[in-house]
């Protein structure tokens, strides 16, 4: 009824690539010498054996065309399937089923919470698999939020269309086209991220992990005390600005490589995004030099890695920002929130929603009391048509709506307000720590229960897709056809 | 230019009104044969003195006429004048400038947040004056959210316009038929209540003073221990039962006294209101027994009374609730944000917003993937016009907006998360206590710093007037005319 078929053949294809991702992991630890290769291999060979079973088996004639319904399924099957397939080398390696799973689906959403400790003494196949499954994620939504959502108009990204006519006909051939040109982006960035990392003084292995959960904004790393473990401060910096790369959407950088600089830099949202960056780092760095009696690069230092590393909902930390004070709680707090530019690979609500939730509401006050003026909104040089900053909103609403509940169900859990609170707004705007003792910046999500555990793997796929990109599976009509 | 005339003769009515107001707890303390009589008294001269100045200077022969922004400054004025004109007696008393100016703001948005303490001990006519406060506060903002706000168009409130032509030219004479109408109500509500809570055991006084601030879901109470200082469960189910009423449409009770009952018992808002309010103290109820080990009728008396004080914003408690376990003060926490109905006395978001905010949300999710389907809006049997469910969702992003600024900014003066955040949400949507061990039921404003205190005087106000009420001054086209 649904044309399963088409799904499952996309999701074959998904399949297989998981396979011949879990390669790398078998090889490094064979690399190293280490025994874990074998799981990663047997890991690798399960989904490819059924994944190429299931390309053959739903094999049609192109043209291949989805409908709504079908392109809906496909990104909600899909990024449950990747999550699972991704546990299972965690599994083969003794870890309990709901942290295997929670562990995948934290990285494949760019989410980077984590239940594992010790990650210093973890083999190195393990480590890499971690950062590719974040790597993986971060293509992903890349692919997902610039070549697909702007056609499903969730949560206003219908501004981001790239051609007006329907991708679902026969622009797939274009649209392989598009996804190629941001594949090579996402590999040069994250290349170019490495090679820096290693000059300024990683271990090769640390630059290459580090790099790909750097511009997926991922935020897992190879150390439990994640960038801190790092002394170098322009490793810091290098950070910050590759975090911020990885926060800019990427169809910004393919049309710079086509010699289109103009587009990026007059861009409202990317001008938004870094002006804010910019006012709240420098504006905390004046506040943490008197709480903390440092010194002005000092501080600068520390707030303007931790504020990029929550802002592009990247999650590493450099220090445990919630002892510098209760003014630092409550602006991460709502840092979380924010988010990076559409299109890139960061989470949250993002800039654009921001920009366009104030232009509605300073026209919407303007007409409280001017109701017979006809008042035009525009945006990034462009009209703006009435149904985005509708759809914003509705976004807006369904994400507060959503991070309610899931607060709710967990202090129902037994978790503490402010580590129900924040793990429910980490979780779904994919930042990775939240506040408190237990999952704070020099926390970890180990010690909650399990259904909260399991609670969360659904909150940041609900992140990830926009809530409204899953809401729809709970509508009857979905299924009706 | 803005017509300050009009604006000025309006206030000085209001001002007069205080002063009449203030002779109640003079009579009140020279009853008891208690000194304070003086101040009242003279707290009473000043603002009809120059009320009555204000009225005669400022006369114009009728017909009144306000436009929009008359009709905004005189509410955002009027509140101000007359939480200034509240605080007086307190000054007189020996508060301190901002803990005067909080107790009487408080008082006047029916919040009900304390900074005093040894309420038991106090003078008879100080205890009054503040019931007062609420009572005068319950009845404007009733007048104001039935007669003006609908045609301001404030956060969807236009869906309650009693009759749909301009209020502003020549209805004033309807106005004030309407007005008296609900005044009569509101006294024959407040009067049954006193008796009630004097037969079941209240002194003539507490009954009086608790009544008033009842059914305008105010929640000041004249014992520290707040409804816990009443053994009595009946009490407790009275006052649930009057707290309802207080948060009902006012306009709703006009009509049943006119006969038709009807419009009461199948309107939507109300339906939804009592049906969230049997369903969450019933859900409460079976998880306290299992909490704290005990019977069905005890737990179902102490949820059903503190999930209503906090539903429709009055802010009484019976007991404090934070310490029922994490999951309550989860619960609560988003209790706080639910309100009453539109046109009574209670504040925060209001059942209508969230029912339209569902409806819309369904509708929006519907057409994510069946975009060509044409799906029409029906609320409380009507259909619904696009620039409701519009409103409704920019008032909640104002909502949440000003919410997190607030708690930001209360953090940044020292408070830690859940005081900042609590309190941030306790005094905009006009409840009254917080959370945590500071502000929470069992806890007092008075040791928070007098700046906070200050965000949170204009939060409270912020609250009352809906945001947006407030939030047009913020816009400078409001001051070009």
């Amino acid at each position: 009824m649904f044309g399963l078929r088409t799904v499952f053949h996309i999701l074959g294809w998904v399949t297989c690539m998981i396979g011949i991702m879990l390669v790398l992991p078998a090889f490094t630890d064979l690399a190293y010498d280490n025994a874990d290769w074998r799981i990663f291999a047997l890991s690798s060979c399960l989904p490819l054996f059924f994944g190429t079973i299931m390309v053959i088996a739903t094999y049609s004639p192109p043209p291949l065309r989805l409908n709504f319904r079908q392109a809906y399924l496909v990104i909600i099957l899909g990024w449950l399937l990747v999550a699972a397939l991704g546990a299972i080398p965690f599994l083969g390696l003794g870890i309990r089923f709901v942290d295997a799973l929670f562990e995948s689906m934290s990285g494949l959403t760019t989410t980077g919470s984590t239940i594992l400790t010790g990650l210093d003494s973890l083999p190195p196949g393990m480590l890499l698999w971690r950062a590719t499954l974040q790597w993986i994620g971060g293509i992903g939504i890349i692919a997902i939020s610039v070549l697909i959502m702007p056609f499903l108009r969730v949560g206003g990204m219908q501004l981001f269309q790239v051609e007006s006519s329907d991708p679902f006909q026969d622009r797939i051939g274009s649209m392989f086209k598009t996804l190629r040109l941001l594949v090579d982006v996402y590999l040069v960035l994250t290349l170019a991220c490495a090679l820096t990392y290693f000059f300024l003084g990683m271990s090769g292995f640390d630059a290459v992990t580090h790099a790909m959960t750097t511009l997926s904004t991922g935020g897992f790393s190879t150390h439990d005390a994640s960038f801190a473990y790092f002394k170098n401060p322009w490793l810091h910096w290098a950070a910050g600005f590759f975090m911020i790369c990885g926060a800019i959407p990427f169809l910004l950088y393919v049309k710079l490589s086509m010699g289109h600089v103009r587009d990026l830099v007059r861009d409202a949202q990317v001008r938004g995004f870094l002006l804010f960056l910019a006012f709240t780092s420098l504006a905390m760095a004046l506040w943490l030099m008197a709480q903390l009696d440092i010194g002005f690069f000092k501080a600068l230092t520390l707030t303007f890695f931790n504020v990029v590393s929550v802002v592009t909902t990247t999650g590493f930390a450099s220090e445990d920002y919630t002892v510098w004070g209760t003014g630092a709680v409550g602006v991460f707090l709502f840092l979380m929130f924010v988010g990076g530019c559409a299109g890139s690979t960061s989470g949250a609500i993002k800039i654009y929603r921001f920009q366009i939730m104030l232009i509605f509401l300073r026209r919407h006050i303007r007409q409280l009391f001017s109701p017979n003026r006809i008042l035009s909104m525009r945006y990034n040089g462009r009209e703006l048509s009435h149904d985005v900053p509708l759809s914003v909103l509705v976004f807006l609403s369904a994400f507060v709506v959503t991070v309610s509940l899931v607060t709710i169900v967990l202090s129902l859990l037994g978790l503490d307000i402010v580590t129900a609170y924040s793990a429910s707004i980490t979780a779904i705007t994919n930042v990775g720590p939240g506040l408190g003792k237990i999952i704070g910046p020099s926390g970890n999500f180990q010690s909650l229960p399990d259904a909260a555990k399991a609670v969360l793997v659904f909150a940041m796929l609900a992140g990830r897709l926009e809530i409204l990109g899953l809401l729809v599976v709970l509508e009857p009509d979905f299924w009706r056809g």
